[in-house]
């Protein structure tokens, strides 16, 4: 039996849903991975930094009111690191799509410090994604990120594991499931502001709504997938972009009548002049699956030099399903 | 720098289509994964029982002339194998769905040779499963079968390695090719006899089609997909099973021009007294995504306990596809 001391950076929808998820796999973990594992550090803006070697109480912390008071003021990460001996280290902060900081800097530090790095955040992919890979590589521990695109469905560990030997010459899919649940409320008629504060409502879309409705978190997922599963270093902004603002109510509810609905397209192909990358609104021909994919649910079709295609369709993710992906991560990394 | 030594049991389209493609990714082999291979033994109907450490040609095999005789009539499968001296056994011999023989006796035989495992071939999923997986734990051997289901695409490697820890609930597919290809012949005004003829001038219906007409084939994938994704050992006489034979064409050509075709839909689902199977034609509700994977494509849903739904589509697959899960599942045994 092996145990392992958790850390979680952030804390909110997704690090609740993961401490819920390890209790509820805690004896599958253990009969079917040896693993046992105690909670012993969070760190939140609201919480400060926590740590107990006698493990924490995920209830107290899902509830919010954990017993523990933070660590002195002048912690600093790494001290925070140690005092919570970390093994692996879940890192779910806020994205910042500019710099990738602090997540980047927090993962480093946790690979310094010897723990696994897991990411639910996809700006160090896109900002530091080979340096991050390297650093575990040579500290012998894993970086994963499966949670970063398309929540808890495999696309990342497929090629790394699933899929070997296979070159991806192309992929297209939708990746954003604001702009596709707002697109689905505009069928039914309402503007787009209308749509984006229903979409507000149900916990989907940011207070500020820009980065879906430009298309920048579908290009830093695309940026993403390219750097890593084409191998090719791409920063969002060579992904041409252009969001759903402009998009008539009108004429997408027409669309969506005709059977050939608006979705915002994200596609990336290997051509002579390196991978030419895009996020924007198409309308579907007649006859494409992904008029099917609707609400939050996503897709990704990636054609490959062996396999003449291969489509991954996640359907109705929630919070869950993206502290899955890091569940997923962890058993990976200590498992190699 | 490990080399190995492969051995191919059984020698048709997808034996040769494995080699060709060995052949182009040995380069790739070699950087990626510090894999050397070279073809020691095949053995199949019409050649007999070849091996030579040296390495075959594989050109000469792959056009049906080997410049090497077969080994003495005497030769048993155990002494082709210590002739080869059979690193990864590749096993493509013919399915025989009411033993699973000769094929697990041959897959037995490699794995107490101290080979991996590794076979195309669904037969001895349904009937010695646990046997086969039980040896070769106890032999430090690998006993993989990606190709059985679905090709190349990664059913079976998706579970074992991409999504650890996942409770599969029930799955809904459509796997079996030259059904799908047959019905989308009468959709266009064929009678089914003359779709299953223009299967078998496309190669993809067997001379006796009636193991795919019946459901036969469908029945026992749902089987070996029951037996490893649910752990649950199932036989293919367990599945419910209705084929194809007794559907109008007419009716067939009027349900897919309302956009609600018929399919050969195989399901299994967990239940409290165990795990209901079955394989029938099925008319699609209006907006289901299985009615756009048309001709050989084939697709598989599952439902998990952590993934609410995840779906996986293969386009247009061909013997490389085939040979691809082959050479998936050879990585996959020497790299763990």
């Amino acid at each position: 039996m092996h145990h392992y001391n958790l850390c979680c950076v952030g804390f909110g929808n997704v690090g609740r849903a993961l401490v819920r998820l390890l209790e509820t796999k805690r004896s599958e973990l253990r009969e079917r991975y040896d693993i046992e594992w105690r909670l012993s550090g969070v760190m939140s803006r609201s919480l400060g930094y926590i740590a107990d070697l006698d493990g924490l109480n995920p209830a107290e912390l899902v509830a919010g009111t954990p017993r523990h008071a933070p660590l002195a003021p002048e912690t600093t990460f790494e001290g925070w690191l140690k005092a919570a001996d970390a093994d692996v280290v879940f890192e779910m902060s806020s994205l910042n799509p500019l710099t990738g900081q602090p997540a980047s800097g927090y993962l480093r530090s946790a690979l310094q410090y010897g723990a696994h790095a897991i990411t639910a955040n996809k700006g160090p992919i896109v900002h530091a994604y080979r340096a991050l890979r390297d650093l575990a590589r040579a500290r012998g521990r894993a970086f994963r990120f499966e949670a970063t695109v398309m929540d808890g469905a495999p696309i990342f560990s497929l090629f790394q594991e699933a899929l070997p030997a296979v070159q991806v010459r192309a992929f297209r899919g939708i990746l954003n499931s604001t702009t596709n649940l707002i697109l689905g409320e505009m069928e039914h008629g309402h503007s787009l502001e209308a749509a984006v504060r229903r979409a507000q409502q149900l916990g989907i879309a940011e207070t500020d709504p820009s980065a879906d409705l430009d298309g920048w978190d579908a290009a830093v997922k695309v940026a993403a997938l390219v750097t890593v599963i084409l191998d090719t270093p791409l920063h969002p902004d060579e992904v041409q972009r252009i969001g759903i603002r402009a998009l008539d109510s009108a004429e997408v509810q027409a669309a969506h009548a005709a059977g050939t609905p608006y979705k915002l397209i994200c596609t990336a192909r290997r051509g002579a002049h390196g991978v030419e990358a895009s996020v924007a609104p198409e309308r579907l021909q007649p006859g494409d699956p992904f008029a099917l994919v609707g609400g939050t649910s996503s897709v990704v079709h990636f054609e490959t030099d062996v396999l003449p295609g291969i489509t991954i369709t996640e359907h109705n993710p929630s919070p869950t399903t993206t502290a899955y992906g890091l569940l997923a991560d962890f058993i990976a990394a200590v498992r190699t």
